[in-house]
C-alpha cells in the first residue's frame, strides 16, 4: 500500500523510497537534486533561517531544467522537498517560498508545541491545494498520535534513538518505537478516529546506513527510509573534506558518539527546545561537562579547540 | 548457515531461534523450561550469587522430566541455559553446578575485563568437552572483535541500547550494532584470524518485543533473537502480580524509560562495572538525580518511597 501511494506522490521515486534528510547547512541544493535524480526524494536543510531558502530552491530548479527527460512531479511541484526547524522556523517567509518553487513536500520538526504543526500543514495545504505534501517527524508514540490525529500528514517520518543531528534526549530506537507507533496509528484507524486513508506513509529513520538497515525497517512496517549521516561524506553534502574524512574514519558509533544537549550549549545553539540534542562524537568537552567542571571554563576550551583547528567545524 | 548450526546445537529448537534472556531473580526454571519447551532456548538467571543454582537446575530437571517426549539434547546436556554476570560470579561454584547439570549452553556478560571471559570459555569447554556451550553478550563493536578473537564464542549476543535490564550506558541499538558488529566479523574472516567455521551464531537483542522485531533481526544479519521484557509478564516469571500489570500498561518506552546508572545507585547494587546501567522506568528520583539533588538524601527518599509501597519493587 505504501510504494503505491509514494508512486502516486513522487512518480520519479523507486520503491522502497529513500529520502536524505533535510540536514541543516549540509544538504542544499546539490546533495537534494542528486537523491532525487537518483530516484529518491531529497530535501534541502532550511532549519531555522529561510533568508537563503529562495537561492537554494533557485539553484535546485536550474539543476533539475538541465536533466534530459525532466523529472515528473505531481502538479508541477519541484521535484525535492524543504526540511524545517519549526522552534524556529520563519511561517511567513516559508510560504513566500513554497508558493514561487512549490517543493514536492515539506518536512516539519521540533516545533515548540505540536499546535505550531497545525498552522503550518493548514496554510501550507491552502496555499498549494495539497500538491506539497506535509512530512513530519517525530520521535515517540504520544507525539505520532498527536501529530497524525491534528494534522493528518502525508508522511509521518519516525525517528529512532541512533540518529545523527537533533533529536529526542529521551527516546527508543526505531526497533522498539515503529511497531509500536505503526499499532497504535492502527487503533486510531480501528476507533474511528483516523480514516484508513489518511494513515500516513511511514518512513523510519536513525541509525540505518545501508541496505540491512532497510530491510529492517521495511520488516518493522516502514514504507522506506530516510538516511543522513550515511550522505555526510558525499561529493554533494556542503562539508569540509576534513570533515568528510573524519566522518569515514569513525566506527563503533554507539561508543563514539552521544545524543545530548552538551553540544548546543557548547556551541551556544540553545534555542533547541530543551527536550532535543544533537548527536555529536564524544570529546573531551563532553567528558569534562560529564564531570561537572564549570560550564564558562568548558565553554571557553571549546571556543579555543576550535579556534586552534583541534575541533573539525561546530557542527558535530 | 545459521539456523543449521543451531539445530546442531540445539536439536528441540525451532527456526528462527527464540531466546529467554537469563534474568537475574526472574528467569528461574519455570520460564526457562517452559521457552525450551516451546521450541526455543530458555535462560537461567545466576547474576552474581550461585548459591541456588544447583536447586534451580535441579527444579529443571524434575520439570523437563516430565516432558514425554523428552527434548533430545546434545551429549546429555540439559536443554536450558544458564547466565552469569561476570563481574561478580564464582566460577568454582559454576563450575560444580556445570559439571553436575550440564546445561545446553553458558552465557557469559560483564566482565570487569574480558580476560575473564578466557577463563570461563576455557575452563568450562574443558570440563564438559564443548558440551556446553558458550554465549557471550556484547554491547558495541569492539568488545565484539575482541571476544570472538579471544573466546571463539559458539554465540554472540549484540545487546541493542533499547533492551531492558542491563547494558551499556552508551551504546547504538541493533539497527546500526549489529551490520556493524556483523560486517567486522567478516573482516577478521577475510584476514585470516578467523576460521569460516568460528564466526558465531549471532542473536540479536534489545528492544525485540514481537515479530516485526524478529524479523527486522534476521534482515540486519541475526540468526535469532533473545527477549527479555517481553517474559516479565508471563505466568511464569517470578515477579510479583503488581509488577507485570504495570509492565503491561507501560507504553510509549523510549520515553518513560531510560538507561542509566542511577537506579544500581539508588538501590544500592553498586557492583557492576561503571560503564554498565540497568534500564528502569523514569520517576522522581530519576528527575531528582538530573536535577543534581544530594544522592544521600535522593537515596533515602527512593528507601522511603519502597517502604511505603510507592515504588512495585526494588527491581526496575
Amino acid at each position: 500500500m505504501g510504494t503505491r501511494r509514494i508512486i502516486a506522490q513522487y512518480p520519479w521515486a523507486k520503491a522502497p523510497l529513500i529520502v536524505s534528510a533535510p540536514m541543516r547547512q549540509i544538504a542544499l541544493s546539490e546533495l537534494a537534486t542528486e537523491v532525487s535524480l537518483a530516484g529518491g526524494l531529497g530535501f534541502i536543510g532550511s532549519g531555522s533561517d529561510q533568508s537563503d531558502l529562495d537561492q537554494i530552491l533557485e539553484d535546485s530548479r536550474r539543476l533539475l531544467s538541465k536533466i534530459e527527460p525532466p523529472l515528473v512531479a505531481n502538479h508541477g511541484t519541484l521535484p525535492v522537498g524543504v526540511g524545517f526547524l519549526n522552534w524556529g522556523a520563519d511561517l511567513k517567509a516559508a510560504l513566500s517560498s513554497i508558493k514561487k518553487y512549490k517543493p514536492a513536500a515539506i518536512w516539519l520538526f521540533a516545533p515548540r508545541h505540536n499546535d505550531n504543526l497545525v498552522e503550518w500543514t493548514q496554510r501550507t495545504r491552502s496555499l498549494t491545494n495539497g500538491a506539497t505534501k506535509i512530512w513530519i517527524q517525530v520521535g515517540c508514540v504520544d507525539d505520532a498520535m498527536d501529530v497524525v490525529k491534528s494534522c493528518k500528514p502525508d508522511v509521518l517520518i519516525v525517528q529512532g534513538c541512533d540518529a545523527g543531528g537533533h533529536g529526542l534526549n529521551q527516546s527508543a530506537s526505531i526497533i522498539s518505537l515503529l511497531p509500536e507507533v505503526s499499532s497504535g496509528l492502527g487503533t486510531l484507524v480501528e476507533s474511528g478516529e483516523l480514516k484508513a486513508a489518511e494513515y500516513p506513509i511511514l518512513i523510519a529513520t536513525g541509525g540505518i546506513v545501508e541496505g540491512r538497515g532497510v530491510a529492517a525497517a521495511l520488516a518493522l512496517g516502514a514504507d522506506g527510509v530516510c538516511m543522513g549521516t550515511r550522505y555526510l561524506a558525499s561529493h554533494e553534502a556542503n562539508l569540509s573534506k576534513g570533515y568528510k574524512d573524519e566522518i569515514i574514519k569513525r566506527h563503533n558509533g554507539g561508543k563514539c558518539t552521544v545524543r545530548s544537549s552538551i553540544y548546543d550549549q557548547l556551541r551556544g545553539t540553545t534555542d533547541w527546545p530543551k527536550e532535543y540534542g544533537g548527536r555529536g562524537v564524544i570529546n573531551q568537552s563532553y567528558h569534562d561537562a560529564m564531570a561537572g567542571i564549570d560550564w564558562t571554563e568548558n565553554k571557553s576550551k571549546y571556543a579555543e579547540a576550535v579556534k586552534a583547528g583541534r575541533l573539525l567545524s561546530g557542527l558535530s
